[in-house]
């Protein structure tokens, strides 16, 4: 394995577009790297997650999109993480596979969920059936367990695991267990794991390396900023951004907040037609946009924006 | 749409017999089929639901699978009915093509559940575009909240659904709320569904039609005494082969219960290598299956067996 | 302890009525009984329960409604059992010496819910301290793991039972998960043991020896028409009975019904003054009590009423 | 109401120390009180909450021990705290104004979790009910979701709160939800709220006034010293102080750690017999005790101790 790029900064968990019809729209990929690379100062994402409906795709999908991404991205973006997870491991396989031929920086895979594993030797033997697949790419284990149930500590999954996994990379870490999480950067003093969190303030004070977060897509140029202001260190200020931050997300989760209305308001906020979500997900209403968006506005961020 | 077969009696959900190394083994689909007709007297399957694995296996595989079942099933089985659910649209769709192509006599859906459907008009939207591209096949939905964490109410899903879902045809009914189930009955009374339930006397009672297990694998042959006794009615007589049932399944749940140990209980008893479970289902213990067997050999069932 | 009186029929679960400012209202408790006896047709009664706000009431109340309902039920009712389940060992003792002075035909205890016992034997040990305080009187244990979380199954409580607590007389089961009732039953061929269930048709097919429910204040009469109808055997007869509960509750569970629904629809029905709910619980509004009201005045029941 | 001493530092949750028979034992609570404030360098204490086993006894047993740490405490202790919470409405009236009678420091109530309050007005009309009975006392609001259900987030609670409970103080918030956290102080710019939390580290970054804890009865001067390189600010040494502490708790979650342990280990490290805890709690295990103890003895903490 060839040495690695570290992984800095903030991490876009990419929204899929698609057409009126319901069909991925690979045509505006381009243009959405531009807006995080040049509006958002965004060069780091995470496709086909969460956010991106992975799990909503077949797997032919989740190949042309990461390829696109892979093609658009080029010179460009720093990072491309794929997240290859699925309920079946043939098919995990085969993503993997696919990622590691197209050169991506990283995979990540989700725990299955259906049938769920009980313990740490049966989650790991399901990851490194996928890893050992992709035995040049570095490997990150989806965290998600408000998601998935799969309520194994990372803490716990972290000993030994370069044994097992020899290609893992760290964790994205959508857990609110602040406790397993300071656990599992204390265990990392050597500094070999990424951590990858989301509710960044609180996780940068027990020493989290990044995020990777929706909200990036159209946070990331004041999230950048926070990021700034507490490694000057200028506490206070990071603080500001993070409680504007959090009045925004506090607001929009009042009015339902979710995948489909991340979308939503995406192509209100950058202009880029990101069109429905698909089904079991429903599309957000206008009224959820418009007030999502004149709240966005109303902000007023310390930067003066 | 032809005039269609009437559903009667037990359905096995059948368990995917897998080789050593994990992949699916097509060969002893044959003797699996005689097996159930011969020795157990059960002549309905449901194929690649959740004691088969489905949603563990790549959509190639559930192909294959439905495929040898129906080659093999050809003139001994009377119902065929293939789950063609999966948590992304296209693949459920293409599943459905695939299922109608081949003759099934049925197909099934699970409700999504990584994104979960919040109302009924969410799941009927995404069941309706399932079940339209199999316009001749009868639509079982497969309601299963305790592993979907779908509670939407069956019984008020009933209400218009042919209007959206022509081919609507049942339910196979894997709750445990028998208020719910029980005005499914009611509101039923031309007899045009069929509402397929696990926990069998109870549900008789209240009108159920039939009943879709894993159990029916290895006690087909008792359930169908069961039902005999019940249809007579001999009342007293059902109620030993349904207590008798209970207690060996309260047995087995005691010891840990699952799909992996059916998968080996069945090799035991059947004398079928149905193999390994796939990841992350790890396989039963032997101490398990020996214990299992013996509790099964000590019944002694009122008909002597 | 006294040769005992065998319960039979319909429990009502009793509601607690209050004065306009939520004191508890003893004034109404006579007409109650009446109502009861004479229009529903009901002649057991389960008091302090959760119908009954019995975890809401402070100890010196639930005393002084235990005292009343003995007052007022003496040579009117068969069977007053008392719930005396509370958080705390202490005041459960208390009561239940309380109950036992007052002569109760039965005390029922809940499985403490916020520490929770983790398996049976924790789970006896708190039970067998009450029991014990009124070691003449038949102890039920109060089954409700969708309100306590306490998911124990009785079939396995029941093991060796008689030892620990020799008053143990049965359980009002609260639960959906008919096995567990239906070994209960099984393991009780001796008859010593009562189960009291809700669902009451299907729990009947597996032998359940009746009832406890708080509809039977509103609903008694029709209820034991539909009992009558299950001995004869009338079968359909009594399916038709529970097809309409069923509906009628159907209707109310989508409008939202609780307890303090319950109290209210009581109330009107009765004409017996209930009073509002205490806090936590809010009053239902008038327009629950209208549409409910109208749709029970609405059904026909086959004996024509 | 009189100017008040405003909170500052760690809070001990207190332990019920009780007899080998189950009996609360006031002896012991002198030698407590000295223990704290000595040894632990903690002067503010929360009583009869979820570590002091509050609900698990009889409202007079709590009356006697508030009574006995407001006596022991007078003139050694700055803050403390009575949890008056209770299920039902009229002992946490009588618990509100026994506490005020004695000149408790502040009194908290948990939310009513038998029937859950459904929105902020249900909870808040109950808060309200048991506030105005010490008009002159300041007024906690105990958060704890994973133990009661009730998830209405606090910083709506915080809304107006003032106008409907004048004497309310803060929120003892044990919770993870730091969104949640993070925007009641935002929200608390005047600083006129107080609020407590659990995992420190993470909430002193995002400005929590302090923290109530079980783990403060042993750990309170490693975490004073936590506190004040906190405020130096010597980042690096708090996260070292915090990072030890976390290792512990992980060692001691993974052998089961609970309010029985805790209890066990409290009697270990400092002396004093805290008896068993209370059905449906079992005692720790001898086993656990001393694999605690020992994990606990070999943290080589910053200072040297």
């Amino acid at each position: 394995m060839a040495p690695r790029k570290k992984l800095k900064g903030l991490v876009a968990a990419t929204i899929t577009p698609m057409t009126p019809d319901g069909k991925i729209n690979l045509s505006v990929i381009r243009q959405y790297v531009d807006y995080l690379v040049n509006e958002q100062n965004v060069k780091n994402i995470f496709v086909n997650g969460t956010t991106g409906e992975g799990l909503s795709l077949s797997i032919q999908e989740r190949k042309l999109l990461a390829e696109e991404w892979m093609c658009q991205g080029k010179d460009k973006l720093d990072h491309v993480i794929i997240h290859v997870g699925a309920l079946n491991l043939p098919e995990c396989q085969e993503l993997a596979r696919h990622a590691a031929a197209m050169g991506a920086d990283g995979i990540a895979v989700i725990a299955p969920f259906f049938f769920k594993p009980t313990n740490k030797d049966e989650l790991v033997a399901f990851l490194q059936k996928v890893a050992s697949e992709a035995p040049e790419v570095p490997f990150y284990y989806y965290h998600i367990p408000p998601l998935t149930g799969v309520k194994i500590r990372v803490e716990e999954l972290l000993d030994g695991i370069k044994a097992q996994i020899p290609t893992f990379q760290g964790v994205k870490f959508s857990d609110t267990d602040l406790l397993d999480l300071a656990q599992c950067i204390h265990k990392n003093e050597t500094g070999e794991f990424e951590f990858l969190y989301g509710q960044l303030l609180g996780a940068l004070a027990l020493g989290a390396s990044g995020a990777v977060g929706s909200t990036y897509n159209y946070l990331g140029r004041q999230t950048n900023l926070m990021l700034q202001a507490f490694a000057k260190p200028d506490f206070a200020l990071a603080q500001q951004y993070q409680f504007l931050t959090g009045e925004f997300l506090n607001f929009v989760i009042k009015l339902g907040f979710g995948v489909a209305q991340t979308k939503a308001l995406m192509t209100s906020v950058s202009g880029i037609p990101m069109g429905p979500p698909r089904l079991p997900l429903v599309d957000a209403s206008s009224e959820f946009v418009i007030k999502a968006k004149a709240k966005l506005d109303s902000i007023v961020w310390p930067n003066g924006d």
